[in-house]
Protein backbone atom coordinates (compact mmCIF):
# COMPACT_ATOMS: atom_id res chain seq x y z
CA UNK A 1 0.00 0.00 0.00
CA UNK A 2 1.39 3.04 -1.07
CA UNK A 3 2.22 5.51 2.25
CA UNK A 4 -0.06 8.86 2.50
CA UNK A 5 2.50 11.82 1.31
CA UNK A 6 2.15 15.20 2.43
CA UNK A 7 2.88 16.66 -0.79
CA UNK A 8 1.21 16.64 -4.04
CA UNK A 9 1.67 13.24 -5.93
CA UNK A 10 3.78 13.72 -8.89
CA UNK A 11 2.53 11.87 -11.99
CA UNK A 12 4.48 11.04 -15.69
CA UNK A 13 2.77 10.77 -18.49
CA UNK A 14 4.23 9.27 -21.48
CA UNK A 15 2.75 7.17 -24.93
CA UNK A 16 4.03 5.77 -28.32
CA UNK A 17 1.85 8.17 -30.65
CA UNK A 18 4.38 10.38 -30.05
CA UNK A 19 3.63 13.53 -27.93
CA UNK A 20 1.56 15.60 -30.08
CA UNK A 21 -1.36 13.02 -30.07
CA UNK A 22 -4.78 13.19 -28.55
CA UNK A 23 -4.50 10.60 -26.66
CA UNK A 24 -1.73 11.79 -24.15
CA UNK A 25 -3.11 15.22 -24.34
CA UNK A 26 -6.04 14.17 -22.72
CA UNK A 27 -4.54 11.94 -20.16
CA UNK A 28 -2.24 14.46 -19.20
CA UNK A 29 -4.58 17.30 -18.43
CA UNK A 30 -7.07 14.75 -16.24
CA UNK A 31 -4.21 13.83 -14.27
CA UNK A 32 -3.63 17.24 -13.48
CA UNK A 33 -6.77 16.39 -11.35
CA UNK A 34 -4.81 14.38 -8.84
CA UNK A 35 -1.33 16.30 -8.99
CA UNK A 36 1.65 17.70 -11.05
CA UNK A 37 1.97 16.58 -14.24
CA UNK A 38 5.45 15.55 -16.14
CA UNK A 39 4.66 14.84 -19.73
CA UNK A 40 7.98 12.91 -21.42
CA UNK A 41 6.69 11.62 -24.33
CA UNK A 42 8.39 10.35 -27.56
CA UNK A 43 8.88 13.12 -30.48
CA UNK A 44 7.34 10.97 -33.55
CA UNK A 45 5.07 8.30 -33.57
CA UNK A 46 6.39 4.78 -31.95
CA UNK A 47 3.69 2.09 -31.73
CA UNK A 48 5.27 -1.50 -32.04
CA UNK A 49 8.41 -0.42 -30.69
CA UNK A 50 7.91 -3.11 -27.95
CA UNK A 51 10.53 -3.01 -25.17
CA UNK A 52 13.22 -1.25 -27.80
CA UNK A 53 16.08 1.37 -25.76
CA UNK A 54 18.38 2.68 -27.90
CA UNK A 55 21.95 2.67 -26.27
CA UNK A 56 23.89 2.25 -29.71
CA UNK A 57 22.64 5.32 -30.92
CA UNK A 58 22.55 9.10 -29.79
CA UNK A 59 18.94 10.17 -27.53
CA UNK A 60 17.65 13.71 -27.51
CA UNK A 61 15.45 15.48 -24.92
CA UNK A 62 13.63 19.05 -25.91
CA UNK A 63 11.49 20.99 -23.66
CA UNK A 64 7.93 21.16 -24.98
CA UNK A 65 5.57 24.04 -24.47
CA UNK A 66 2.32 21.15 -23.29
CA UNK A 67 -0.45 23.55 -21.83
CA UNK A 68 -3.19 22.05 -20.35
CA UNK A 69 -1.71 22.57 -16.65
CA UNK A 70 1.09 20.43 -17.56
CA UNK A 71 4.13 21.15 -15.23
CA UNK A 72 7.54 20.40 -17.31
CA UNK A 73 6.97 18.67 -20.90
CA UNK A 74 10.14 16.92 -23.08
CA UNK A 75 10.00 15.09 -26.52
CA UNK A 76 12.48 12.47 -26.60
CA UNK A 77 13.92 11.23 -29.76
CA UNK A 78 13.86 7.58 -28.67
CA UNK A 79 11.70 4.78 -27.97
CA UNK A 80 8.48 4.89 -25.25
CA UNK A 81 10.88 2.85 -22.82
CA UNK A 82 13.90 5.37 -23.54
CA UNK A 83 11.71 7.85 -22.02
CA UNK A 84 10.63 6.13 -18.86
CA UNK A 85 14.77 5.47 -18.25
CA UNK A 86 15.10 9.20 -19.02
CA UNK A 87 12.53 10.89 -16.86
CA UNK A 88 13.93 8.60 -14.03
CA UNK A 89 16.88 9.39 -14.30
CA UNK A 90 16.86 12.96 -15.70
CA UNK A 91 13.41 14.19 -15.05
CA UNK A 92 12.80 12.86 -11.89
CA UNK A 93 16.13 11.32 -10.16
CA UNK A 94 16.20 7.65 -8.99
CA UNK A 95 15.70 8.28 -5.37
CA UNK A 96 12.67 10.74 -6.08
CA UNK A 97 10.59 8.77 -8.57
CA UNK A 98 6.81 9.87 -9.37
CA UNK A 99 4.14 8.67 -7.41
CA UNK A 100 2.09 7.22 -10.55
CA UNK A 101 3.06 6.54 -14.52
CA UNK A 102 0.28 6.99 -16.96
CA UNK A 103 1.12 5.63 -20.53
CA UNK A 104 -1.44 6.59 -23.34
CA UNK A 105 -4.31 6.92 -23.86
CA UNK A 106 -3.22 4.60 -26.96
CA UNK A 107 -4.63 4.81 -30.35
CA UNK A 108 -5.45 1.53 -30.73
CA UNK A 109 -5.80 -1.31 -28.71
CA UNK A 110 -3.79 -2.97 -26.52
CA UNK A 111 -5.65 -6.16 -25.40
CA UNK A 112 -4.64 -9.81 -25.49
CA UNK A 113 -1.04 -10.33 -27.25
CA UNK A 114 -0.48 -7.16 -28.13
CA UNK A 115 0.86 -6.09 -24.81
CA UNK A 116 4.22 -7.76 -25.81
CA UNK A 117 4.46 -5.27 -28.82
CA UNK A 118 3.18 -2.33 -27.45
CA UNK A 119 5.37 0.79 -26.75
CA UNK A 120 2.52 2.37 -24.58
CA UNK A 121 2.40 -0.65 -22.82
CA UNK A 122 6.38 -1.12 -22.22
CA UNK A 123 6.48 2.30 -21.31
CA UNK A 124 4.22 0.97 -18.51
CA UNK A 125 6.38 -2.19 -17.97
CA UNK A 126 9.39 -0.20 -17.81
CA UNK A 127 7.75 2.02 -15.03
CA UNK A 128 7.24 -0.93 -13.02
CA UNK A 129 10.63 -2.23 -13.33
CA UNK A 130 11.92 0.99 -11.89
CA UNK A 131 9.08 1.11 -8.68
CA UNK A 132 7.00 3.43 -10.08
CA UNK A 133 3.03 2.55 -9.87
CA UNK A 134 2.36 2.36 -13.35
CA UNK A 135 -0.84 1.93 -15.85
CA UNK A 136 -1.16 1.60 -19.67
CA UNK A 137 -4.46 3.27 -21.17
CA UNK A 138 -5.46 2.13 -24.98
CA UNK A 139 -8.82 2.74 -26.86
CA UNK A 140 -10.06 0.91 -28.81
CA UNK A 141 -9.84 3.42 -31.92
CA UNK A 142 -7.03 3.99 -34.18
CA UNK A 143 -8.62 7.44 -35.38
CA UNK A 144 -6.56 10.22 -34.47
CA UNK A 145 -9.43 12.26 -33.92
CA UNK A 146 -11.04 9.34 -31.28
CA UNK A 147 -13.31 10.53 -28.57
CA UNK A 148 -11.61 9.52 -25.49
CA UNK A 149 -14.20 10.38 -23.37
CA UNK A 150 -15.10 7.29 -21.76
CA UNK A 151 -10.78 6.93 -21.78
CA UNK A 152 -10.48 9.92 -19.14
CA UNK A 153 -12.94 8.39 -16.63
CA UNK A 154 -11.50 4.69 -16.64
CA UNK A 155 -8.19 6.63 -16.15
CA UNK A 156 -9.48 8.86 -13.14
CA UNK A 157 -11.03 5.58 -11.51
CA UNK A 158 -7.89 3.94 -11.99
CA UNK A 159 -5.38 6.55 -11.18
CA UNK A 160 -7.22 7.32 -7.91
CA UNK A 161 -7.54 3.59 -7.10
CA UNK A 162 -3.41 3.20 -7.52
CA UNK A 163 -2.87 6.67 -5.93
CA UNK A 164 -4.62 5.08 -2.98
CA UNK A 165 -3.54 2.05 -2.57
CA UNK A 166 -0.54 1.01 -4.71
CA UNK A 167 0.27 -1.44 -6.82
CA UNK A 168 1.20 -5.13 -6.70
CA UNK A 169 4.96 -5.91 -6.67
CA UNK A 170 6.41 -6.39 -10.09
CA UNK A 171 3.58 -5.41 -12.03
CA UNK A 172 1.59 -2.71 -13.99
CA UNK A 173 -1.85 -2.98 -15.22
CA UNK A 174 -3.10 -3.22 -18.78
CA UNK A 175 -6.38 -0.97 -19.42
CA UNK A 176 -8.49 -1.47 -22.58
CA UNK A 177 -11.38 0.64 -23.18
CA UNK A 178 -14.13 0.01 -25.84
CA UNK A 179 -15.11 2.08 -28.53
CA UNK A 180 -18.11 3.62 -26.68
CA UNK A 181 -19.36 7.01 -25.08
CA UNK A 182 -19.09 7.35 -21.33
CA UNK A 183 -22.94 6.36 -20.55
CA UNK A 184 -23.23 3.07 -22.78
CA UNK A 185 -19.86 1.85 -20.70
CA UNK A 186 -20.78 -1.15 -18.87
CA UNK A 187 -17.64 -0.56 -16.28
CA UNK A 188 -14.31 -2.05 -15.49
CA UNK A 189 -13.52 -6.01 -15.51
CA UNK A 190 -10.13 -6.90 -13.71
CA UNK A 191 -9.51 -9.81 -16.40
CA UNK A 192 -6.18 -12.06 -17.77
CA UNK A 193 -4.54 -11.96 -21.39
CA UNK A 194 -6.54 -13.45 -23.74
CA UNK A 195 -4.23 -15.93 -25.79
CA UNK A 196 -4.95 -14.38 -29.52
CA UNK A 197 -1.77 -13.93 -31.94
CA UNK A 198 -1.74 -12.21 -35.14
CA UNK A 199 -1.44 -14.01 -38.32
CA UNK A 200 0.73 -11.89 -40.25
CA UNK A 201 1.00 -11.50 -44.15
CA UNK A 202 3.25 -9.77 -46.08
CA UNK A 203 1.98 -7.60 -49.52
CA UNK A 204 5.02 -7.71 -51.59
CA UNK A 205 5.65 -4.65 -54.08
CA UNK A 206 8.11 -3.38 -56.32
CA UNK A 207 10.11 -0.28 -56.01
CA UNK A 208 10.26 2.23 -59.04
CA UNK A 209 13.39 0.77 -59.90
CA UNK A 210 11.84 -2.50 -59.75
CA UNK A 211 13.23 -4.17 -56.31
CA UNK A 212 11.04 -5.89 -54.19
CA UNK A 213 9.83 -4.96 -50.63
CA UNK A 214 7.08 -5.89 -48.43
CA UNK A 215 4.65 -4.69 -45.76
CA UNK A 216 3.39 -5.50 -43.19
CA UNK A 217 -0.43 -7.04 -42.52
CA UNK A 218 -1.79 -8.93 -40.01
CA UNK A 219 -5.24 -10.28 -38.82
CA UNK A 220 -5.85 -10.61 -35.09
CA UNK A 221 -7.32 -14.27 -34.33
CA UNK A 222 -8.39 -15.62 -30.76
CA UNK A 223 -9.22 -19.15 -29.93
CA UNK A 224 -9.14 -18.56 -26.38
CA UNK A 225 -13.39 -18.11 -25.71
CA UNK A 226 -12.69 -17.88 -21.77
CA UNK A 227 -15.08 -15.25 -19.95
CA UNK A 228 -12.48 -13.96 -17.87
CA UNK A 229 -10.50 -12.62 -20.92
CA UNK A 230 -9.66 -9.09 -22.17
CA UNK A 231 -11.27 -9.60 -25.27
CA UNK A 232 -14.38 -11.25 -23.70
CA UNK A 233 -14.99 -7.98 -21.15
CA UNK A 234 -14.39 -5.40 -24.26
CA UNK A 235 -16.88 -7.27 -26.50
CA UNK A 236 -19.68 -7.22 -23.78
CA UNK A 237 -18.58 -2.97 -23.34
CA UNK A 238 -16.40 -3.70 -20.23
CA UNK A 239 -13.05 -1.41 -19.98
CA UNK A 240 -10.53 -4.59 -19.42
CA UNK A 241 -7.67 -4.66 -16.47
CA UNK A 242 -5.48 -7.00 -16.83
CA UNK A 243 -2.34 -7.16 -14.18
CA UNK A 244 1.13 -7.46 -16.60
CA UNK A 245 4.26 -8.79 -14.79
CA UNK A 246 7.96 -8.66 -16.28
CA UNK A 247 8.68 -11.82 -14.40
CA UNK A 248 8.57 -14.16 -17.57
CA UNK A 249 9.61 -17.49 -16.03
CA UNK A 250 7.01 -19.85 -16.95
CA UNK A 251 7.58 -21.48 -13.27
CA UNK A 252 5.18 -24.41 -13.82
CA UNK A 253 7.39 -25.76 -16.59
CA UNK A 254 10.49 -26.07 -14.58
CA UNK A 255 9.70 -29.54 -12.77
CA UNK A 256 9.28 -30.73 -16.85
CA UNK A 257 12.56 -29.53 -17.97
CA UNK A 258 14.10 -30.50 -14.75
CA UNK A 259 12.79 -34.29 -16.16
CA UNK A 260 14.72 -33.69 -19.03
CA UNK A 261 18.11 -34.66 -17.26
CA UNK A 262 19.84 -32.11 -19.71
CA UNK A 263 23.20 -33.85 -17.55
CA UNK A 264 26.09 -32.56 -16.12
CA UNK A 265 24.34 -31.52 -13.10
CA UNK A 266 25.37 -31.99 -9.44
CA UNK B 1 5.74 -34.24 -27.09
CA UNK B 2 7.09 -34.30 -31.15
CA UNK B 3 5.62 -36.59 -33.20
CA UNK B 4 8.16 -38.09 -35.24
CA UNK B 5 8.64 -37.00 -38.59
CA UNK B 6 9.57 -39.20 -41.98
CA UNK B 7 11.63 -35.91 -43.13
CA UNK B 8 14.91 -34.40 -42.01
CA UNK B 9 13.59 -31.49 -39.54
CA UNK B 10 13.69 -28.27 -40.78
CA UNK B 11 15.75 -25.45 -38.32
CA UNK B 12 15.31 -21.93 -38.20
CA UNK B 13 18.19 -19.72 -37.36
CA UNK B 14 17.98 -15.63 -36.34
CA UNK B 15 19.66 -13.38 -34.10
CA UNK B 16 19.81 -9.74 -33.39
CA UNK B 17 23.37 -8.94 -33.96
CA UNK B 18 22.89 -9.24 -37.68
CA UNK B 19 23.26 -11.63 -40.33
CA UNK B 20 27.14 -11.54 -40.38
CA UNK B 21 28.33 -12.24 -36.66
CA UNK B 22 30.31 -14.99 -35.60
CA UNK B 23 27.70 -16.48 -33.09
CA UNK B 24 24.98 -16.81 -35.58
CA UNK B 25 27.65 -18.07 -38.56
CA UNK B 26 28.74 -20.88 -35.07
CA UNK B 27 25.16 -21.92 -34.73
CA UNK B 28 23.76 -22.50 -37.94
CA UNK B 29 26.79 -24.71 -38.65
CA UNK B 30 26.23 -26.43 -35.65
CA UNK B 31 22.46 -26.47 -36.32
CA UNK B 32 23.31 -28.02 -39.87
CA UNK B 33 24.00 -31.44 -37.91
CA UNK B 34 20.34 -32.23 -37.11
CA UNK B 35 18.62 -30.74 -39.94
CA UNK B 36 18.18 -28.53 -43.05
CA UNK B 37 18.93 -25.25 -41.75
CA UNK B 38 17.52 -21.95 -42.76
CA UNK B 39 18.76 -18.68 -41.67
CA UNK B 40 16.79 -15.34 -41.64
CA UNK B 41 18.83 -12.47 -39.50
CA UNK B 42 19.13 -9.20 -39.67
CA UNK B 43 20.99 -7.18 -42.47
CA UNK B 44 22.42 -4.97 -39.40
CA UNK B 45 22.26 -5.32 -35.73
CA UNK B 46 19.29 -4.93 -33.59
CA UNK B 47 20.82 -5.15 -30.30
CA UNK B 48 18.04 -4.33 -27.85
CA UNK B 49 15.18 -4.36 -30.19
CA UNK B 50 13.34 -6.09 -27.72
CA UNK B 51 9.86 -6.94 -29.19
CA UNK B 52 9.94 -4.37 -31.94
CA UNK B 53 7.84 -4.98 -35.12
CA UNK B 54 8.29 -2.94 -38.21
CA UNK B 55 4.38 -2.19 -39.65
CA UNK B 56 4.74 1.44 -40.34
CA UNK B 57 7.91 1.44 -42.49
CA UNK B 58 8.65 -1.15 -45.72
CA UNK B 59 10.69 -4.55 -45.23
CA UNK B 60 13.09 -5.98 -47.11
CA UNK B 61 14.72 -9.42 -47.96
CA UNK B 62 17.64 -9.89 -49.54
CA UNK B 63 19.35 -13.38 -50.50
CA UNK B 64 22.24 -14.09 -48.81
CA UNK B 65 25.40 -16.52 -49.29
CA UNK B 66 25.65 -18.09 -46.09
CA UNK B 67 28.16 -21.15 -46.77
CA UNK B 68 28.74 -23.65 -43.59
CA UNK B 69 26.20 -25.92 -45.15
CA UNK B 70 22.73 -23.93 -44.78
CA UNK B 71 20.43 -24.67 -46.70
CA UNK B 72 19.02 -21.21 -47.59
CA UNK B 73 19.69 -17.78 -46.01
CA UNK B 74 17.87 -14.47 -46.07
CA UNK B 75 19.14 -10.97 -44.39
CA UNK B 76 16.25 -8.81 -43.63
CA UNK B 77 16.34 -5.71 -42.91
CA UNK B 78 13.55 -5.34 -39.66
CA UNK B 79 13.75 -6.21 -36.38
CA UNK B 80 14.68 -9.95 -35.29
CA UNK B 81 11.07 -10.59 -34.59
CA UNK B 82 10.51 -9.13 -38.14
CA UNK B 83 12.42 -11.86 -39.28
CA UNK B 84 10.58 -14.49 -37.82
CA UNK B 85 7.12 -13.28 -38.89
CA UNK B 86 8.73 -12.65 -42.54
CA UNK B 87 10.27 -16.71 -42.03
CA UNK B 88 6.65 -17.84 -40.94
CA UNK B 89 5.12 -16.13 -44.01
CA UNK B 90 7.43 -15.83 -46.63
CA UNK B 91 10.56 -18.82 -46.23
CA UNK B 92 8.14 -21.89 -44.39
CA UNK B 93 4.40 -21.01 -44.94
CA UNK B 94 1.96 -21.02 -41.92
CA UNK B 95 0.94 -24.67 -42.51
CA UNK B 96 4.56 -25.62 -43.02
CA UNK B 97 6.61 -24.47 -39.66
CA UNK B 98 10.13 -25.62 -38.77
CA UNK B 99 10.74 -28.31 -36.24
CA UNK B 100 12.61 -25.98 -33.99
CA UNK B 101 14.08 -21.96 -34.33
CA UNK B 102 17.06 -21.23 -32.64
CA UNK B 103 18.27 -17.40 -32.21
CA UNK B 104 21.65 -15.97 -31.45
CA UNK B 105 24.71 -17.29 -30.22
CA UNK B 106 23.99 -13.54 -29.08
CA UNK B 107 27.37 -11.68 -28.22
CA UNK B 108 26.51 -10.68 -24.31
CA UNK B 109 24.27 -12.20 -21.83
CA UNK B 110 20.54 -12.23 -22.12
CA UNK B 111 20.16 -13.47 -18.21
CA UNK B 112 17.75 -11.90 -15.72
CA UNK B 113 15.68 -8.76 -17.03
CA UNK B 114 17.92 -8.32 -20.27
CA UNK B 115 15.53 -11.04 -21.22
CA UNK B 116 12.89 -8.22 -21.60
CA UNK B 117 15.13 -5.88 -24.04
CA UNK B 118 16.79 -8.72 -25.84
CA UNK B 119 16.25 -9.23 -29.36
CA UNK B 120 17.40 -12.49 -29.68
CA UNK B 121 14.79 -13.59 -27.01
CA UNK B 122 11.99 -11.60 -28.68
CA UNK B 123 12.31 -13.38 -32.04
CA UNK B 124 12.26 -17.32 -29.50
CA UNK B 125 9.37 -15.68 -28.28
CA UNK B 126 7.88 -14.73 -31.45
CA UNK B 127 8.34 -18.40 -32.67
CA UNK B 128 6.63 -19.88 -29.42
CA UNK B 129 4.00 -17.46 -30.48
CA UNK B 130 3.50 -18.98 -33.71
CA UNK B 131 3.85 -22.51 -32.41
CA UNK B 132 7.36 -23.34 -33.16
CA UNK B 133 9.70 -24.48 -30.50
CA UNK B 134 12.14 -22.40 -29.77
CA UNK B 135 15.25 -21.32 -28.49
CA UNK B 136 17.54 -18.26 -27.39
CA UNK B 137 21.14 -18.60 -26.93
CA UNK B 138 23.15 -15.68 -25.20
CA UNK B 139 27.51 -15.81 -24.43
CA UNK B 140 28.72 -14.07 -21.78
CA UNK B 141 30.95 -12.37 -23.82
CA UNK B 142 30.26 -9.22 -25.96
CA UNK B 143 33.66 -9.35 -28.60
CA UNK B 144 32.94 -9.50 -31.71
CA UNK B 145 35.69 -13.00 -31.63
CA UNK B 146 34.45 -14.67 -28.89
CA UNK B 147 34.48 -18.39 -28.38
CA UNK B 148 31.61 -19.89 -28.73
CA UNK B 149 33.00 -23.27 -28.85
CA UNK B 150 31.41 -24.41 -24.92
CA UNK B 151 28.14 -22.60 -26.65
CA UNK B 152 27.47 -24.70 -29.22
CA UNK B 153 28.04 -27.79 -26.91
CA UNK B 154 25.16 -26.06 -25.30
CA UNK B 155 23.00 -25.60 -28.28
CA UNK B 156 23.91 -29.34 -29.50
CA UNK B 157 22.16 -30.77 -26.32
CA UNK B 158 18.96 -28.52 -26.25
CA UNK B 159 18.39 -28.52 -29.95
CA UNK B 160 18.81 -32.67 -29.36
CA UNK B 161 16.10 -32.35 -26.48
CA UNK B 162 13.69 -30.58 -27.78
CA UNK B 163 13.44 -31.96 -31.64
CA UNK B 164 13.12 -35.11 -29.23
CA UNK B 165 10.62 -33.79 -27.18
CA UNK B 166 8.96 -30.87 -28.35
CA UNK B 167 8.34 -27.81 -25.43
CA UNK B 168 5.91 -26.96 -23.25
CA UNK B 169 2.91 -25.26 -24.62
CA UNK B 170 3.23 -21.24 -24.80
CA UNK B 171 7.08 -20.95 -23.68
CA UNK B 172 10.07 -21.25 -25.37
CA UNK B 173 13.99 -21.70 -23.78
CA UNK B 174 16.40 -18.39 -22.80
CA UNK B 175 19.59 -20.15 -22.78
CA UNK B 176 22.75 -18.20 -21.25
CA UNK B 177 26.00 -19.73 -21.38
CA UNK B 178 29.13 -18.62 -19.03
CA UNK B 179 32.43 -17.17 -20.41
CA UNK B 180 34.22 -20.76 -20.14
CA UNK B 181 35.77 -23.52 -22.06
CA UNK B 182 33.81 -26.31 -23.20
CA UNK B 183 36.25 -27.69 -20.53
CA UNK B 184 35.65 -25.62 -17.50
CA UNK B 185 31.85 -25.70 -18.22
CA UNK B 186 30.11 -27.67 -15.39
CA UNK B 187 26.81 -28.47 -17.09
CA UNK B 188 23.43 -27.50 -17.42
CA UNK B 189 21.15 -26.08 -15.01
CA UNK B 190 16.94 -25.47 -15.52
CA UNK B 191 16.42 -22.10 -13.75
CA UNK B 192 14.22 -18.88 -12.80
CA UNK B 193 15.00 -15.49 -14.28
CA UNK B 194 16.91 -13.57 -11.37
CA UNK B 195 14.82 -10.38 -10.28
CA UNK B 196 17.41 -7.88 -11.60
CA UNK B 197 17.27 -4.31 -13.31
CA UNK B 198 19.57 -1.88 -14.95
CA UNK B 199 19.89 1.24 -12.97
CA UNK B 200 20.61 3.73 -16.04
CA UNK B 201 22.22 6.71 -16.04
CA UNK B 202 22.93 9.28 -19.30
CA UNK B 203 26.16 10.88 -20.32
CA UNK B 204 25.14 14.57 -21.29
CA UNK B 205 27.20 15.47 -24.26
CA UNK B 206 27.19 18.35 -26.69
CA UNK B 207 27.08 18.43 -30.90
CA UNK B 208 30.06 20.38 -32.48
CA UNK B 209 27.28 22.90 -32.67
CA UNK B 210 26.46 23.22 -28.80
CA UNK B 211 23.07 21.16 -28.81
CA UNK B 212 22.67 18.53 -25.59
CA UNK B 213 22.40 14.64 -26.83
CA UNK B 214 22.45 11.80 -23.90
CA UNK B 215 24.13 8.00 -24.30
CA UNK B 216 22.67 5.77 -22.43
CA UNK B 217 24.76 3.96 -19.60
CA UNK B 218 23.32 1.35 -17.52
CA UNK B 219 24.63 -0.50 -14.63
CA UNK B 220 23.18 -4.02 -13.96
CA UNK B 221 22.23 -4.25 -9.87
CA UNK B 222 20.53 -7.88 -9.15
CA UNK B 223 19.21 -7.68 -5.21
CA UNK B 224 17.75 -11.36 -5.95
CA UNK B 225 20.14 -14.09 -4.15
CA UNK B 226 17.99 -16.75 -4.96
CA UNK B 227 20.45 -19.88 -5.92
CA UNK B 228 17.77 -20.98 -8.50
CA UNK B 229 18.31 -18.04 -10.74
CA UNK B 230 19.93 -17.88 -13.89
CA UNK B 231 22.66 -15.31 -12.52
CA UNK B 232 23.04 -17.51 -9.40
CA UNK B 233 23.77 -20.88 -12.00
CA UNK B 234 25.52 -18.76 -14.18
CA UNK B 235 28.27 -17.60 -11.43
CA UNK B 236 28.86 -20.82 -10.11
CA UNK B 237 30.05 -22.19 -13.92
CA UNK B 238 26.77 -23.39 -15.32
CA UNK B 239 24.98 -22.72 -18.72
CA UNK B 240 21.00 -21.16 -17.44
CA UNK B 241 18.04 -22.75 -19.55
CA UNK B 242 14.94 -20.43 -18.01
CA UNK B 243 11.46 -21.15 -19.76
CA UNK B 244 9.70 -17.80 -21.09
CA UNK B 245 5.98 -17.29 -21.60
CA UNK B 246 4.45 -14.54 -23.34
CA UNK B 247 1.47 -14.84 -21.31
CA UNK B 248 2.00 -11.35 -19.33
CA UNK B 249 -0.60 -11.56 -16.89
CA UNK B 250 0.32 -11.55 -13.45
CA UNK B 251 -2.55 -14.19 -12.24
CA UNK B 252 -1.87 -14.56 -8.85
CA UNK B 253 -2.98 -10.78 -8.32
CA UNK B 254 -6.25 -10.57 -9.82
CA UNK B 255 -7.60 -11.58 -6.60
CA UNK B 256 -5.78 -8.28 -4.73
CA UNK B 257 -7.28 -6.58 -7.67
CA UNK B 258 -10.82 -7.54 -7.91
CA UNK B 259 -10.89 -6.26 -3.59
CA UNK B 260 -10.44 -2.71 -4.95
CA UNK B 261 -13.86 -2.85 -6.39
CA UNK B 262 -13.22 -0.84 -9.31
CA UNK B 263 -17.53 -0.49 -9.45
CA UNK B 264 -19.66 -1.02 -12.29
CA UNK B 265 -19.70 -4.46 -12.30
CA UNK B 266 -22.45 -6.90 -12.40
Amino acid sequence: MAEPKNRRPRIAVTNDDGITAKGIQSLAEAMTEFGDVYVIAPDSPQSGMGHAVTFSRILRLHPFEFGRGVKEAHACSGTPVDCVKLAVAEVFGEDNLPDLLVSGVNHGSNASINVIYSGTMSAAVEGAMCGIPSIGFSLLDERWDADFSASIEVARTLARAVLERGMPSGTCLNVNIPKLSPEALQGIKICRQAMGHWRDTFDQRQTPGGSPYYWMRGEFHNPDKGEDTDIHALSKGYASVVPVQFDLTAHHTIGTLNGWNLGHED
